[in-house]
């Protein structure tokens, strides 16, 4: 089995995409082939041998070949031939926009490329905080309370400190803690500096915060330990991303069986069905021995290896049960129904 | 001003696109461009002069140049050069699958193509209806009560009559009404023929249905009228397909000022700011006077052109105030950050 993991991408998030991809160096077994998607989304294939963060940052990586998205996957470009570039499966790892926004989803779907991610509809419910609340409600998961404001709206907070997010984006880029009135203004720049839409939570200090990875394998749910992540108030950026590189093992968290199952149930119901064909990571609050969702991976660094006790056989597994989508014929049923019609 | 409408698409609404483009021809002001994605997803370029909905159905659609996605539009395919399609923007006709659920809305993001129509987050709210009452909840715009099943959940129903709702699909397909509990299974075969999951929800009989559809221009939204479509016990499949042929006015519904507020405000909270790029028509339930959102259209038929008094003007204005999104630049300093503390 032979992975093509695809990385980098327009995003916010393409470096710590690259430091996730190299790290899957450490922990799958079989061959790997790296794609990487630069910022101006051109693709190149990057040898397995060569593959280091420094080859981005300085531009070399433009010397590797050159690819162009085909049916079925990815071929070279050459002046008079066009050999393709051959693996099973594509391992999208592209985190935040491109990869975790739906667009790369897209592109290998109508391509017919089999990939192991989040689908399309995964990737808008996850990758935007508002819909991941409605659609956590929906599905009966406790959410922290929340206010959605766009850019015009008038913004009134009654009780402080709360937690200022942008919509959309991940790894805490923009987010800030706000302690009164005075600090308002400037977090709501910065939060909208990065998107048109804001979500304000109440800031619950000391909230104990735990993470759970899973995916579903036929009808059976695989799940990780569940981790408690080292945290200063708030995750902030640096270290954030320095865990998209980690690939030794996590400890395993001390809760109760009650909380355990409650958190394991969520992630079920979040799961099921929008999100098969991937690997999530889901991140919970737990507060008064209730459990809430506070966001979903759906492209988790380093793909949460950490938390699994045999990650590659897991990933491996999941590259082999991938869900298909129905051929759609297209017979002119109706078409020819009209010109019938006509006829008379 | 140069409108590209790309239609078509691997969908089960493939037939309806055609006819919903070839309308466009009617009542779109300046000239048009044609590009056709066959249901293999290959692009073609139809001269305006001889589209016509056989040119599909007997395949002579094949005889046409066939084109290339590439960045900012669509090349045609020769041996030694490379012609670009000329045009300023493209309309997103393509109905249902691919165009509707976020593939061609991410390919022309990912191509970076300008286009009316709804951009991925919206397609994933508005084409799968589980996501669009959660969306709707979560906004305080009413639902008809539902419950939502999988393919393998046991599902009891305490009373009849119901409407069985594949979870994906438009344009009434899959859809049956239950009167008994003798007819539930063969609809429910029916239902998870199309999809993996379904919306069950009470059958209102008799229910007021009114359509409105809309855009929003710089910070105005722009509404047309107010139509009851004409129904029989719910719109079939034919039925509501000769309508993406309308071209004639459609008359305004009698309505209190009221209601046509509470429409109009629930339109806009849907709309608000997921749908911007696009033009869309809400289909609302009105029940005890109070308005229930029934289906987001994000690329209605004939894309409601019917129901505005001067369609091509607004579809124009449309086009020349399209949301861009921000150029995201990396600057790789935080891969250059783990360089330096490596050379320490």
């Amino acid at each position: 089995m032979k992975i093509a993991i695809v990385f980098g991408g327009s995003s916010y998030e393409h470096e710590i995409s690259i430091v996730s991809s190299i790290a899957m160096k450490d922990v799958l077994k079989e061959e790997l082939i790296y794609i990487f998607c630069d910022q101006n989304r051109e693709f190149f294939e990057i040898p397995n041998k060569i593959i280091k963060s420094k080859l981005f940052s300085s531009g070399e990586y433009k010397k590797c070949e050159q690819l162009t998205l085909k049916k079925g996957g990815f071929s070279k470009k050459s002046m008079f031939s066009q050999k393709d570039v051959a693996f099973d499966v594509v391992l999208n790892l592209t985190h935040g926009g491109d990869g975790e926004d739906g667009v790369l989803a897209s592109l290998f779907e109508f391509y017919g490329i089999k990939f192991i991610g989040p689908r399309v509809e995964a990737c808008s419910v996850s990758s935007h905080k508002f819909l991941t609340k409605g659609y956590a409600t929906s599905l009966g998961v406790n959410t922290i309370d929340y206010s959605f404001y766009t850019k015009n709206d008038t913004i009134e907070i009654e009780s402080f400190p709360v937690i200022i997010k942008p919509a959309r984006l991940g790894s805490s880029i923009g987010v800030s803690i706000v302690k009164s009135v005075e600090e308002l203004n400037y977090a709501l720049d910065v939060a909208f500096e990065f998107d048109d839409a804001v979500l304000i939570e109440p800031f619950i200090s000391g909230i104990k915060e735990y993470n759970l990875a899973g995916t579903k394998i036929g009808n059976e749910f695989k799940f990780s330990i569940i981790e408690e992540p080292q945290k200063v108030e708030f995750l902030d950026f640096d270290k954030k991303y320095l865990d998209f590189s980690r690939t030794s093992k996590a400890v395993e968290a001390d809760l109760t069986q009650e909380i355990q199952e409650k958190i394991k149930e969520s992630f079920k119901k979040l799961y099921n069905t929008l999100f098969e064909g991937s690997l999530i990571r889901c991140d919970f609050f737990v507060l008064d021995n209730e459990v809430y969702i506070n966001e979903i991976n759906s492209i988790p660094g380093s793909m949460a290896n950490y938390l699994f006790e045999d990650f590659s056989t897991l990933l491996y597994a999941l590259a082999n049960d991938l869900p298909t989508k129905k051929r759609i014929v297209i017979n002119y049923e109706y078409v020819n129904k009209i010109q019938a019609s006509k006829g008379k």
